[in-house]
């Protein structure tokens, strides 16, 4: 019943998803985490094998804020069951995946700041997702999408693992790092200085220990310490920080680290695997808070480079904030180009 | 399981009500409406009658929305929840009302211009939860809560039917109107001139065919327009703005019409109204982006005028935005003191 | 020697002016002035009368100000000779004026609360002129014109003395009090709790005690404070606030008396005044911080009721800063306007 | 007359310097640059010599600027008389010197991008000062002093010449360039695209022709590439900017020669030259708008590694606007340290 509610005429089933990667992950998360796997309207009667998307969240995201609702509109699950209902989209088996850390996120990397969340993702939920339902089981059929730290996710996945992953979407996807993270380091040598006594500890403490988010300085002094806990952790755990906390002044060593997980710089050392992706999708708002239009931008530029020209790119008018709407355009173009070929092949 | 949920160890209950004073209502708005009930820890075995606290949500709020996740925060009804699961307070049983419009709210009024939002919620929601739940069934008992329109909605419901309502919450509740609207009306002259050839109509038509809130003047337009469509609608359903949408110039006629809604001018016409209430909770943040500290302040004063003293009183460091970790002090508040005297009267 | 300075080609005479009506105003202001009046590239020369266009500055303005230097830009002074020097407009004589107080300005008001403004502005300043330079003495060849309350006082000085005045400009001057002030209050209201025990004259004590304007808060306390000496203040010197320092309430009985002094209600019971104006000239930046646009605009239609549409009019993309670039406009429209029909004329 | 002007006791004496130097620089700005140089108190009749502070000016500042004035405020050359008249501090021979250039400014340095700014300074107008003044014409003696761009040039010039300065001081002075200036470029690079088709040249050829700064880019814009002319310009004059336009990437080779001219660098590696300094002064607001706080701090961590912890250091609340009310108090301690010794010593 509108607007507190859709009709869904496809399904979602959820699941609580026992990882074996993430037991004893470093921060004490929880390794049961829920997965939801939307089936398209005709599934359960066609027979049919279908592609699969997969959807990842941004920083400090967990899988029931896919269901927070926004005045006057719908959310991404409603937004997904209309795309297929109305026939806007071929359709698509839909996975929502849940890699949330304590931290923030975890960017879909292993690390042992944080946890084995690329293996998570590809070595477990994948051949779950594969063994469970009816998907096209290989690569050409098999994307993934996700906005910010989720764009983030869906860049580099594929660029790793090639073997498993045919297309991809980003929106505002985080790239080019000294655009769209090293401004904010002043900012949270700054807080530190003021609030916190220049400890991230005393950072942690305080945040730990209050409403999130009630303080302007807690997502810069958040998005740091996440990042590094992702880019930048010893094999010991411990957390190197790319720039002096009392200064901002960078690390060139810890940076260094930073920028081999840079989509843009990643690109370039990876052309062989993005030459085989079948959809590309990239788009950013032309005023996003964290300037990822400059890095989507800077990631088309890369894939031109290395003779990537077939894909998706908008920028459009918008910020970072509540752009779910876009999703429907990302997730209509990988259903489309990643179904196209094969999608009434039983074998997948 | 965390973040994700918790275990409730209350219950709550979710009707779809079917409201005969919404029937045919101007908007053409839904006349069945979610409603939710919850009841505390023990109520299935006490045998026993509870004071009831309604919830009520502020402009564009829809029931729905209770349920959001911020990060690495609980909801209201996971804090109401945890309230009463650890003896926090006295067992109340909690009603959460849906009053949304397509203009954004009602203010919990009966207008020509929305609806008859205030004989709904006090003609047919509250008697039917009394029909329908063990509660303590006198104005003694029965308290009301919310936040910016929310909290507007709570001060004025008890002061219009003080028979019913023996106390409130308001959470930065619209007050002192020149404070909280007027500064804003400006901003909309500028964006109708700017962006709608000065026609609010024109505004609607472009709202309605795009992603709610993706300009920056949409707020003040709606809020505008909405507040006009609950307080200064004539009887054939004309909506009167206060300003001139050229200019912004104040229309005196129109403008008292609105604050003659203003409950800090309504306090002072129902000092013994407002005498009889057992409970009254007020609280703002000081940064409220629309200075309804400053409201809060106002309406404390003319209480205190009136001989009101005895009140729950705060100003925090907070904004408009991310207070609900605030909800659980006013319900509280509330359940204790419309529930201590006669609580385990079974006739309530 | 450019961008230090230029060659000017008319001559800026210095005077310092002893004004009788300033003498013991109640602030303890200099009653003695600076007075700077520009005579045009040839006036020594001529023999001729020339119209006389006298310049007034916003708040907190003194008359040294006008030469401040913003990068890469001409001051009001080089604009003015550049004007002239390039036959861009008419020769005129140009008078700049000083009526700062204390408090920040005088709205060139004649008040208790300031001094005695007006007088000294057409009862000394335009005489002495008179009789000190070659002007055509009438009001037919006599323009004013001013930015923000400059701007204000441009509108009303001529609106009081239409004897005296034929024509005015007015850059994003004040106007619509309700759209340019009120809004304000709410900020001044807060800033007085926070940091001044609800206090304007700790507010003074503070603000004179330190380097000016060094607090946010400073400029909206100032202005409030001192727009109520200019607008509401009794024979007895006591400033009457329009709004409840405590809370921002507006107090009507106060307010209706600023109201009296807005340029858009003063319009409405002048109209024979304004119909015999040969020269307005309106214009305003379309982000103007203070809404000065919104004014512009209610003061033009205001004259349009009245019949006077023969009128400059022009909103702009700028803010209230530093728009000095358009003041070489309306002093070519004045000097067009003022000086046409009988500039020959030796009687003047 | 106050407050639009003092009664000086000192006495200011306005040169126009002809530079050998300055002549056939490449921007093609004036080499006749005007000159002040300000005379204690009791100099006339004195006899003696007197230690001397340069003052320099900040990015796109003039020398007629220091004139300008600030709503209740006193300006600069005032702050200067009314200390030493007061006998806040031991008398001096202060010089303001003028390196605007038509970009902005030249950071002080020699640069084919810009001109021989520190010849200029160093080789020209200082043997000039100390021929045409009674100075104690040794480096003991002398200082310089600056804020923002002019602070770096404080900074740097004693750095670069040891042998002729004895003493700094730097309010808020362009330090840590990847702190101060980094953090900008991705604004730049934004506003080419959206306004400039990504070029230069388009930027300047709009900023030449309309209001200077009536853009909120043009700071950015200005900013990149006036440092660029003084810190990456080829011996051709190809000025390098240190990132994609395009995308604001960063291009290392470039930004490392940026780097090379960072204080916070140069000091690590002239550690030698800056224990000479007999006083250093620092301070920044420590809500400065290019954080350059974190710059003073980075700059006084390594004055501290390297020894040298007599300094003045102070981070004060204020952004980076309106600050010199800050100046006199360096002035005062550059003139205490470097003209105790040997004040008297008529040889200087």
């Amino acid at each position: 019943m509108r607007p507190w509610s859709i009709e869904f005429r496809g399904r979602f089933e959820e699941t609580v998803f026992e990882s074996a990667a993430l037991k004893g992950n470093p921060l004490g998360d929880p390794y049961r985490r829920p997965l939801w796997v939307y089936l398209p309207p005709g599934y359960d009667e066609s027979g049919k094998r279908y592609p699969t998307v997969y959807q990842i969240q941004g920083l400090t995201g967990q899988l029931d804020m896919w269901r927070n609702r926004a005045p006057f509109r719908k959310n991404f699950p409603e937004l997904t069951d209309e795309l297929f209902s109305s026939g806007g989209a071929p359709p698509c088996i839909v996975v929502w995946v849940d890699c949330w850390t304590s931290l923030g996120g975890s960017q879909f990397l292993d690390s042992p700041g944080t946890g084995r969340y690329h293996t998570y993702l590809c070595e477990e939920i994948v051949p779950w997702v594969d063994a469970h339902y009816r998907t096209l089981a290989r690569r050409e059929h098999r994307g993934i999408a996700g906005k910010s730290s989720g764009g983030y996710g869906a860049m580099i996945t594929p660029m790793l693992r090639p073997d498993q992953w045919g297309g991809f979407a980003t929106h505002a996807g985080d790239a080019l790092f000294e655009v769209c993270y090293l401004p904010d380091f002043r900012k949270s040598a700054r807080a530190l200085r003021d609030h916190y006594a220049g400890s991230f500890e005393r950072f942690w403490q305080d945040f730990r220990n209050r409403p999130a988010f009630s303080k302007d300085s807690d997502g810069h002094l958040l998005n740091d310490w996440c990042m590094a806990a992702c880019y930048s952790t010893d094999a010991d755990g411990t957390v190197r920080l790319p720039y002096d906390p009392a200064t901002g002044e960078l690390i060139p060593a810890v940076w260094d680290r930073w920028l081999a997980w840079d989509p843009v710089r990643m690109a370039r050392d990876r052309a062989p695997a993005l030459r085989t992706m079948r959809a590309i999708y990239i788009d950013a708002g032309k005023r996003d808070d964290f300037f990822l239009d400059l890095g989507a931008e800077a990631f088309r530029r890369v894939l031109a480079e290395i003779g990537i020209t077939d894909i998706f790119f908008d920028l459009f008018d918008a910020t970072h904030a509540g752009i779910e709407y876009r999703y429907p355009l990302s997730l209509r173009y990988l259903a489309e180009r990643l179904g196209s070929e094969s999608e009434t092949s039983p074998g997948g």
